[in-house]
């Protein structure tokens, strides 16, 4: 049988990967597919460099447009990034009837809408694996091997970046700038890392997974995003004499009330897997009502781990390409008929629990004013611990650290009590709010 | 389009577990499959207990050919176990034509290779994520999530309830025995356990991971099987002051003179997440070229856990009945002219690292003779762990505790360099060895 033919948009470090990968294991990979898989045709403006990376019996071009010009060309893989001209030229093939296969999260989980419908149209297949959690099947197993259940929760370390700061910042003790520019020196961040580091990265990828797990469309514009960049270490030490351990998580979660999709730091028990993630690894929980928890664990990022989750793909779409669309995986695992409309929370509506900790006065009464507050919001306090002001402030300090733990409330109630806490005349400083889950 | 009508063989356990899932998750399947499936007759012994399981509206037979020889019926479910009457009725279904789905490993893993040669003959599919770690897709991630890698190793808690009964010993200091009655109490073990504890089971389900894995027929009967019987809780105390702890490891290995397939005690450094999965969980690590190392966790037995990977099979089909049989995933992952006769190892030529405790005479010159052995056969000392004398049998005792961990040698050396320790006059009491594998 005629060979797949595979045109890559942009050979960087994952389109180098998937090159390299594809060809080591092009035998193995043959022998699963039945049918070759080729790359044959590549466009990245750095034509020289592309052309080193692929050899001579590969076609390289500086126009993407006539990859997808090509007759040709089964599966065109878009590997450029961001929302501009990535988007155009996935549209542009898709309108050209070629499958596509993306890494690009950011793309899916901004115009994943657009896309998907413009692919059910055309009946072609958009594949995206690798823009969530890189080499881990995540997404098939949502899609395919979770079928049987209600999707009841997600929480997953999905972003490698922060989870690598904050192992770093757990194990040394440091600050989250030390760390920042530890990472960057040592290539786990970015010269501007602020998508990694303020959430967004995260939340693009959770997005997509609520979409997934919910039938839902992709709503990266309703997401709650809060990165690390306000951790402490102190707080990182606090919540381990706790018990817990501080990750970002991107969480997406079905309630009564509608869908849970947010992205911030969290305290997880640190007897939970999850907990033990280190470095810049990914894991991924998924609460199924048949199955149970479930957890998706390895490497969220880098060539070849990425390379793993577009070659799937490509594999995938080799053998459901004669199907007919009506039997294929749906895009968002739900069909585009029978997709639901229940909204995404609004974050002041989301009930979660929280760690607190309160820069106090050391005299009379403090504790008694800061508890009277949450009491009166109907909010319970789970643990607390104060430090002695000695050892917060050095000997003859007047300052203390309250760190509470409360049970799960409505977030705009716990707002409501911050505000009336901060507003004390003997709280000192800006309170500062850590959510937790228990994951259990 | 017409609902997928299924019939299932024995309802017990599992069989009612799929039934309810399916039922409660009905809207939920349908929104995913885009199709109806419908278990619309069940055979079982006990008819009126089948009756009482699924109502007046599914047809109930007590003789399981009736469900085969009925033309409305797509897909057949065997859930009635073992080797006997499961296999005959397999073949018969596969033979009229009939689509299966199966959890019965211990079926596959000894029939087969004439199970999917059979229905690679007739063009249906035989699908069996159950059989292998309950409701984790370990399956579906080893046939298409990591189909882009070449698998290296898999190691794996594949069997509840001695991971339960490990986990206990550990946690309470309490020898097997009694922990294994308090399993049987709390029905984590059944009343003959003796295919859980002996490690059958694990290795039945190792089996077809490492067939799946590296390409090659499922062959149970090369599998190296051990169980945990023999472990005392002073091993285990021992191993997690080395840092370790001991697990029930399914592991399978591609090597450059063959693959290693078994199932053994086994110390894994207590750093590794698999080193924390506690109780009836199970968790199952793949390393691949690409990928690096994944790992994939949850309830690895129980009716809905397991119903949930039945029922994904379910969908499957659903989803590629209409597909040509060469587009299919193949069963065991590669193509069937493309299978691979590398050899499965003999134990003595697997090439591990070992725990080793030997109860020594307290007198000069035993740890001499001892690492002297070691030293002869080439096999270097990674650690070693020398109890006092009085610590270990009492005051004035004259007995010691001689614990060793050593680099990696293949095991024939290990066999001939214990016998030799063994015919020592010092060495007490037959010596305890427990294989080590760092799953780095």
């Amino acid at each position: 049988m005629k060979s797949i033919q595979v045109g890559l948009l942009g050979i960087g470090t994952v389109g180098g990967g998937v090159f390299n990968v594809l060809q080591r294991n092009q035998e193995e990979i043959l022998r699963r597919a039945g049918r070759g898989i080729e790359i044959t045709m590549v466009a990245d403006l750095d034509t020289a460099r592309a052309q080193a990376v692929v050899g001579s019996s590969v076609q390289v071009v500086a126009d993407a447009r006539a990859v997808i010009a090509n007759p040709e060309i089964d599966i065109v893989v878009e590997l450029i990034g961001g929302y501009g001209i990535a988007r155009q030229l996935v549209m542009e093939a898709i309108e050209a009837g070629k499958h596509v296969v993306t890494a690009n999260k950011a793309l899916l989980a901004v115009h994943g809408t657009e896309i998907f419908a413009a692919a059910h149209r055309k009946g072609v297949m958009v594949a995206f694996e690798a823009a969530v959690a890189g080499g881990i099947p995540i997404i098939k197993s949502l899609r395919e091997g979770l079928t049987a259940n209600r999707i009841e929760w997600i929480a997953g370390i999905i972003n490698g970046t922060t989870n690598f700061i904050l192992s770093e910042m757990r194990d040394k003790g440091l600050d989250f700038e030390v760390v920042l520019k530890e990472a960057q020196r040592l290539g786990y961040a970015e010269a501007d890392p602020t998508f990694d580091i303020e959430g967004v990265d995260a939340a693009h990828k959770a997005a997509l997974m609520s979409a997934i797990a919910f039938g839902i469309p992709v709503q990266f514009d309703k997401a709650y995003v809060e990165g690390i960049t306000q951790l402490a270490a102190q707080d990182i030490k606090y919540a381990e004499k706790l018990g817990y351990r501080i990750k970002l998580l991107g969480i997406t979660k079905k309630t009564a009330k509608g869908i849970e999709l947010r992205v911030h730091p969290c305290l997880v028990p640190v007897k939970r897997l999850i907990a033990n993630v280190e470095g810049a690894m990914n894991a991924v929980m998924v609460h199924g009502d048949a199955v149970g928890t479930t957890m998706y664990y390895g490497k969220g990022a880098g060539s070849e781990p990425t390379a793993s989750a577009v070659i799937a793909d490509l594999v995938d779409i080799t053998r459901l390409h004669t199907s007919d669309p009506l039997h294929r995986v749906p895009h968002l695992a739900f069909q585009p008929d029978a997709m639901s409309d229940t909204p995404v929370l609004a974050m002041g509506d989301v009930v979660t629990s929280y760690y607190l900790r309160l820069k106090v006065a050391d005299q009379a009464g403090v504790l008694a004013k800061v508890t009277g507050i949450l009491a009166e919001a109907g909010i319970s306090i789970d643990a607390m611990l104060q430090r002695e002001a000695d050892e917060v402030g050095g000997e003859g300090s007047t300052q203390t650290d309250l760190i509470i733990l409360t049970h799960d409330c409505v977030e705009a109630k716990m707002n409501a009590a911050l505000a009336q806490m901060q507003a004390l005349p003997t709280v000192l400083a800006p309170i500062t709010r850590i959510r937790k889950e228990e994951l259990a």
